[in-house]
């Protein structure tokens, strides 16, 4: 098979545009020329509040072992189209900009960079697609967990859909996004190896066929599992699954635990609430309830609402897949290139008006109430200036500009940190445990209205009273241009 | 990072539960008793009429290379949970059944097996997660894609989508699968290089504010492109973008190919139009119009019915992420285990009716009408059967069994292939292209009803008289304990 390269990279993982360009580039000189990008999306998914931004990792591993292979080069080549000098740099070519990021786990909004890309022109373009690829899914996930986690609170959430995942790389990196968003557990046991989540699983229902008897199938599992959860719905939930755990469960008395059951069709709601009584009723009080079937947020609530008895919650193919919107819109656009050593502005207009850019080197700032503690807003300034130095600070709606308000007795913090300085990693990656805790500490700086899944209030996102004119400044140019 | 180990591989890429039941079945030393399951999905995705059946290669790859690596099994010890005997046997674990599938590019339907496996039942049971992830995905991808090229024609269908794929592998095997489906051409480098699909691109709107200055980048894509396709909408189509266009043509004349203009944004119905008049206006009569913009089957049709004037389509996020119905529900079911040396029907009972699985070693035929030359239905029957014997065939809707015709004069022929015989791979992988072409003269078996995109015909998927009587027998055996 074709593909069976031994140097098989990812410098080819783009766009073929990219190489076309970085051909043109090349040829005129350009190529080195420094140019920044940013990475925001223009819509939170899901009808959500926030977005919980995911991918940094992953997008550090591709930067980092950014090279062409022989076997691309070659491969290039036979395509006729690219000069072997063009050729022979791509063959050197290292990444080697500087990378500004909001750190996994931070809470993200529409329209604030969620990363900064400063690189040689050539490489910011070839490295646009991967790193759109990379952020577009995992914080698509990891927003669609913390949304779930919203619904279910402290009860246990396991991430179970890696077989309707979109291939492989996104159940592993699907399940790390949702351990960000507050996930405790996975079926996935290759990302259990890999990232450390832990692992859940009791059995399936080709283990009850197997054993022929839902009986002798829970009495093996019982031998060989001292945590006991068994899957009662193979035949009959309530004639047949639940008596045979509780059979099995008295016989085998101390030698295990009798950690709950699993509900996987019918009426959970119904189910759940039979299962409880004859659970309590056979004095297994503390054995849990655990379902899984097509769950989502909205389910769940439902079910809650219903009264169900359920302690456990398996998530799989709405979550994995981001079922209700499968795709993040996060895009990359320039906002300055170098011209004789000095950065300027560059700007993308179009006839839809959100898709219009804010021009400029800018920088990404969270404001606290000093007073609350919560956040009041995003503040997107100029790089030149200094909101932490300001008294008061004007937040105005970007689009409506007529709303606005004044805050002050505020902290400020750049959410932006520094991960490579040209080309060289300068930030220690944080276990992923960690980022989960970043998470649930930094959701707790948001107000309750920001975090419900119908209907949140719109948080605030300005850009400064600078930022603002230079953004209508660049527009009019261009206008006149054309008018 | 913990996720770097050498020796990484897909044995894990299971659900947990997995391995727990292969232990309990090591156990019981019934781990070597042969199983046969079956994958197949129960409903078709996006209210299409058929299916395109993709994940074949992915899913020999993966068996051929089926084995736990030393970071894996030193994994699962420390999880605690697993004998050392177990875990011995693990590491030499290879996969030794066999596989009888249906070829990539198969017209597939829902209720029939795609594939079906008979190997070790702790192999069978391991291997189920990668597989269904692997064939749910790339069957969703080739069907969507399929469906999309049915409402194109003839015109160029072009996959745009690895930025906004779930991570890397969707963008890879996404558009293998969209490849297969129909799609002429992809953006993805790397999958240009792996599977040999023709790449195509042009350049981005961040190129010509590299060179801030439109004519400018588009002059000097001329210069370093033979075929031109110019992107024009970074400022303004029809007052900009075009007329550049026209003129860095004009000024090129022959050292170019004026191959084309694309329109990225705006109503593509209008602008098309116009570009038409513009184009044709200047002499470029042959100079096409490539559009993309969130772009899916139904929009197309709209753009069409309106007169857009469209000559070649990229399509991004709604085929890379399948985005109107991201998961196929693909299942895999046991069918049947060996109980002293003989192989005994399983089945699953459900108090969803449509969960109920059909026991017994079966086989899927299709049949074609000599006169028609046309597919008449789909029929699965017992593996004694002898189908092809009959003058005359009783087909019976599964659920209304007295809806039923009568077939004679026919064709019939067995869709599974045999792909792997203990173990030992015996199926040579066809050519990318051959597959691409397989789906073409495949659907040409099919009547127009069922390939509309709009409520198509319902394709008769039937079982046999025996294989209805069999699944009967059983479900009344099961009853009958529980009553």
């Amino acid at each position: 098979m074709k593909y069976r390269h031994p140097d098989d990279g990812l410098a080819l993982h783009t766009d073929y545009y990219q190489i076309n360009m970085a051909q043109a580039y090349w040829e005129d000189n350009i190529h080195e020329k420094k140019a920044v990008f940013e990475v925001f999306f223009r819509k939170l998914p899901f009808g959500n509040g926030y977005a919980v931004f995911a991918g940094l990792e992953r997008v550090v591993q591709y930067l980092e072992n950014f090279r062409f292979t022989e076997s691309d080069i070659e491969y290039l080549r036979e395509l006729g189209e690219f000069s072997e000098g063009f050729l022979n740099y791509l063959k050197g070519l290292r990444f080697t900009g500087t990378v500004r990021s909001m750190r996994e786990g931070e809470i993200v909004f529409a329209g604030e960079p969620i990363m900064r890309i400063e690189a040689p022109l050539i490489q910011a373009q070839i490295i646009e697609t991967a790193i759109l690829n990379i952020i577009n899914y995992q914080t698509l996930i990891a927003t669609k967990a913390s949304r779930i986690k919203q619904v279910i609170g402290d009860e246990l959430a396991m991430e179970f859909g890696t077989r309707r995942a979109q291939e492989l790389d996104a159940a592993i990196w699907g399940t790390r996004a949702a351990y960000i968003g507050g996930f405790e557990a996975t079926s996935n046991v290759r990302a259990g190896k890999l990232f450390g989540i832990p692992v859940a699983g009791t059995h399936s229902h080709s283990m009850v066929q197997a054993y022929r008897d839902e009986y002798e199938a829970f009495r093996s599992y019982a031998l060989r599992n001292k945590n006991c959860v068994f899957l009662v719905d193979t035949y009959d939930t309530l004639k047949s699954g639940i008596p045979n755990a509780i059979r099995v469960a008295k016989e085998f008395g101390d030698k295990i635990n009798f950690v709950g059951i699993r509900l996987d069709s019918g009426d959970l709601a119904y189910l759940s609430k039979e299962a409880r009584k004859m659970l309590d009723e056979a004095g297994f009080h503390k054995t849990k309830i655990y379902a899984s079937s097509d769950l989502d947020e909205y389910t769940i609530l439902h079910l809650k609402s219903q009264g169900a008895k359920i302690d456990a919650w398996g998530i799989g193919t709405k979550l994995i897949t981001a079922y209700d919107q499968p795709a993040l819109g996060a895009v990359y656009k320039m906002a300055a290139i170098e011209e004789d050593g000095k950065f300027v502005d560059t700007i993308k207009i179009s006839s839809n008006p959100e898709k219009v850019t804010t021009p400029g080197l800018k920088k990404v700032y969270r404001i606290i109430s000093k007073t609350t503690k919560k956040a009041v807003g995003d503040y997107i300034a100029m790089e030149w200036e200094r909101p932490e130095k300001e008294k008061t600070l004007k937040l105005f709606h970007p689009t409506h500009t007529y709303i606005c308000k004044y805050v002050s007795n505020f902290e400020i913090y750049d959410l932006h940190h520094e991960i490579f300085k040209d080309g060289k990693l300068v930030y220690s990656l944080p276990p992923l445990k960690e980022i989960q805790n970043f998470v649930k500490s930094n959701l707790q700086m948001f107000w309750e209205e920001y975090k419900r899944s119908l209907n949140p209030e719109h948080y605030p996102v300005d850009l400064s009273q600078a930022c603002w004119d230079n953004r209508m400044n660049n527009i009019k140019k261009i206008k006149q241009q054309f008018s």
